[in-house]
């Protein structure tokens, strides 16, 4: 038998919805089965969410789920590979001395410094991957800290040369061109190697899910992607199509460019793994839709696995036990899958998620 | 009781799957019971098709549905509102010498001139809508017709002054603020009047569909809508929020900007009549998802009502009685109520669709 994986779980900000889901997942039996699962937190946080902040019929319970045993990050830097349940107390935030709910600098500091440590617990391999509880940008922001969020903290702190946000679920995939810029930026950032090179992360991620070739496909730009140049400045023909074509002479199994609202139809969808589109609504919209609190979020590319709920940090109920650790769970199952596959299989010679 | 309205319903591209779905409504008693049919097509495609072109199975089998009775176009034109189906034969193409499911500037040329003379009959009154079966805007081009599309050619032939495309069904609407113009072009023609005109359409046609006062929502251009400013060029605040802020002065219920990808979740949805896109896949993405092949096409904006399926002319299973007829069905229901609603109050105060 394989050995568990060790999953970092980073807390997120703590003052969103973070903590509560975090213990939720650490006293689950089906997550501890899994993995063995590392919090990246602190224990004032968590002493204060445990003491009772919990409303429920207007009855205070405490939330479920223990952290495990707790040792500061001095200790976890000599413990080596563990086979129980930890929180590494980060001891990042003075636990009373925040408001749940609230956007802050030194809740954003926090959130910064729970994935700083595991990714540096990740590259040395005393980890096997990390699952990332919700950040707030503003926060971060606030905190000074110049990356807008995760994927940008992930590819910079690990050195990474291309990498990509995938949203995963059972029912859609997706993976993204570009994210988080606005609409009219967009075209002047789609190359040819950049859709390549999202096709090849997509193909090896959903090769490793799967654990079989994947069939993909790549949304055009235009409406009905371009309709022979009848729309549009041709970016399908230009753009889209040679990526395609070298990735296809890869090996990969990739159709497109192809009409985006004809794609995600429930006929279309189903013939593919993953769909490749080109900027963040053209993915987020079909996959919220049917995948809404329960997909992962993964960033392909990194020399480490990394997933993550989402969702945001849901201030409006954070602290109030409401939040649904679905998307929580996903994440951890999706890691521990590939963390497994990477265990059992060594060192592969194709890395993980290039 | 009040009579029934009569639609005129277009044949479309004679060589797509327009004549066989044509026939079937004819036939359909729930549509004779709604309304009274005119068929705006031609008789040789008719007699053609109903000799019995179909084989299902090996064996010739003739469409269902009889167009009625057969008159000339200068027979109609004195024939006043009719109370039985009727065919009008618009000569306009010789039945023998065309290929089912191939593109033909004769059949562009014969699809036009259907839709021509349909118009020319709603503008008269003679009928109170037009419902149109697809046609190819390949063969429009080729018969050297300067419009590329339905919606083009009923803004102009009836003068509209404002005119944007809805797709309507049970579980979602949606309607556009831009449809057929590539990617890059749509942030410079969005503007304040444009999306207050395409809000206050949607709110008249909801209203006449719903009949109560509807509630709407806009979306955003950029990720997030925006984000406060974070990604784009502000377009929300400069383009949507005013146009939104002046509809609800003017006593419309309308939300927005909205995130793109939060809006059309199951819970989000849920809470509007039709929601307001800003282009094409916006709207066509999450439309195509839930009411891929049943939704209906509607012109807003125009003197005359104007219904359509939402598919093409499907030229790869045309003539062989494969065509599923959800569609225009949908299209002749809706139209059918917006006009039953126009001919109960008579000459309404407020135009039907302003």
């Amino acid at each position: 038998m394989n050995p568990r994986p060790i999953l970092g779980l980073t807390l997120g900000d703590p003052a969103g919805v973070g903590p509560e889901l975090c213990l939720q997942a650490l006293g689950d039996a089906g997550v501890r089965r899994r993995c063995v699962p590392v919090l990246f937190g602190d224990a004032r946080v968590i002493e204060r969410i445990r003491s009772g902040v919990f409303k429920t019929h207007g009855r205070r319970r405490s939330p479920a789920g223990s952290p495990g045993r707790t040792v500061s990050l001095p200790e976890w830097e000599k413990l080596g590979r563990v086979r129980e349940p930890l929180m590494v107390d980060c001891a990042a935030i003075d636990g009373r001395r925040f408001e749940p709910g609230k956007v802050s600098a030194a809740c954003g500091r926090a959130g910064f410094v729970f994935i700083e440590q595991a990714i540096r617990s990740a590259l040395k391999r005393q980890i096997d991957g990390v699952v990332t509880a919700p950040i707030h940008k503003e926060a971060l922001r606030r905190a000074g800290v110049q990356y807008p969020g995760h994927t940008e903290i992930f590819t910079a702190l690990t050195g990474a040369r291309r990498t990509c946000m995938m949203l995963y679920s059972e029912v859609l995939t997706v993976s993204m061109v570009t994210t988080h810029i606005g609409y009219r930026e967009v075209p002047e950032k789609l190359s040819v190697q950049r859709v390549q090179d999202v096709i090849e992360l997509t193909a090896a991620a959903m090769q490793r899910i799967r654990r079989r070739p994947p069939r993909l496909a790549v949304c055009g730009l235009n409406p009905h992607a371009g309709e022979h140049g009848l729309f549009g400045q041709k970016e399908e023909e230009r753009l889209v199509a040679p990526a395609v074509a070298r990735a296809r002479k890869a090996g990969i199994a990739v159709e497109g460019p192809l009409p985006p609202d004809a794609v995600f139809t429930p006929g279309q969808r189903k013939r593919f793994d993953a769909i490749v589109t080109l900027y963040h609504d053209q993915g987020h919209i079909p996959f919220k839709m049917l995948a809404f609190d329960t997909g992962v979020n993964l960033t392909l590319g990194l020399p480490i696995i990394r997933t993550s709920v989402d969702h945001g940090t849901a201030f409006d109920i954070a602290w109030q036990g409401k939040a649904d650790p679905t998307s929580l769970f996903s994440a951890i199952r999706v890691a521990a899958r590939l963390a497994k596959d990477r265990l059992s299989s060594g060192r592969p010679a194709r890395p993980m998620l290039p």
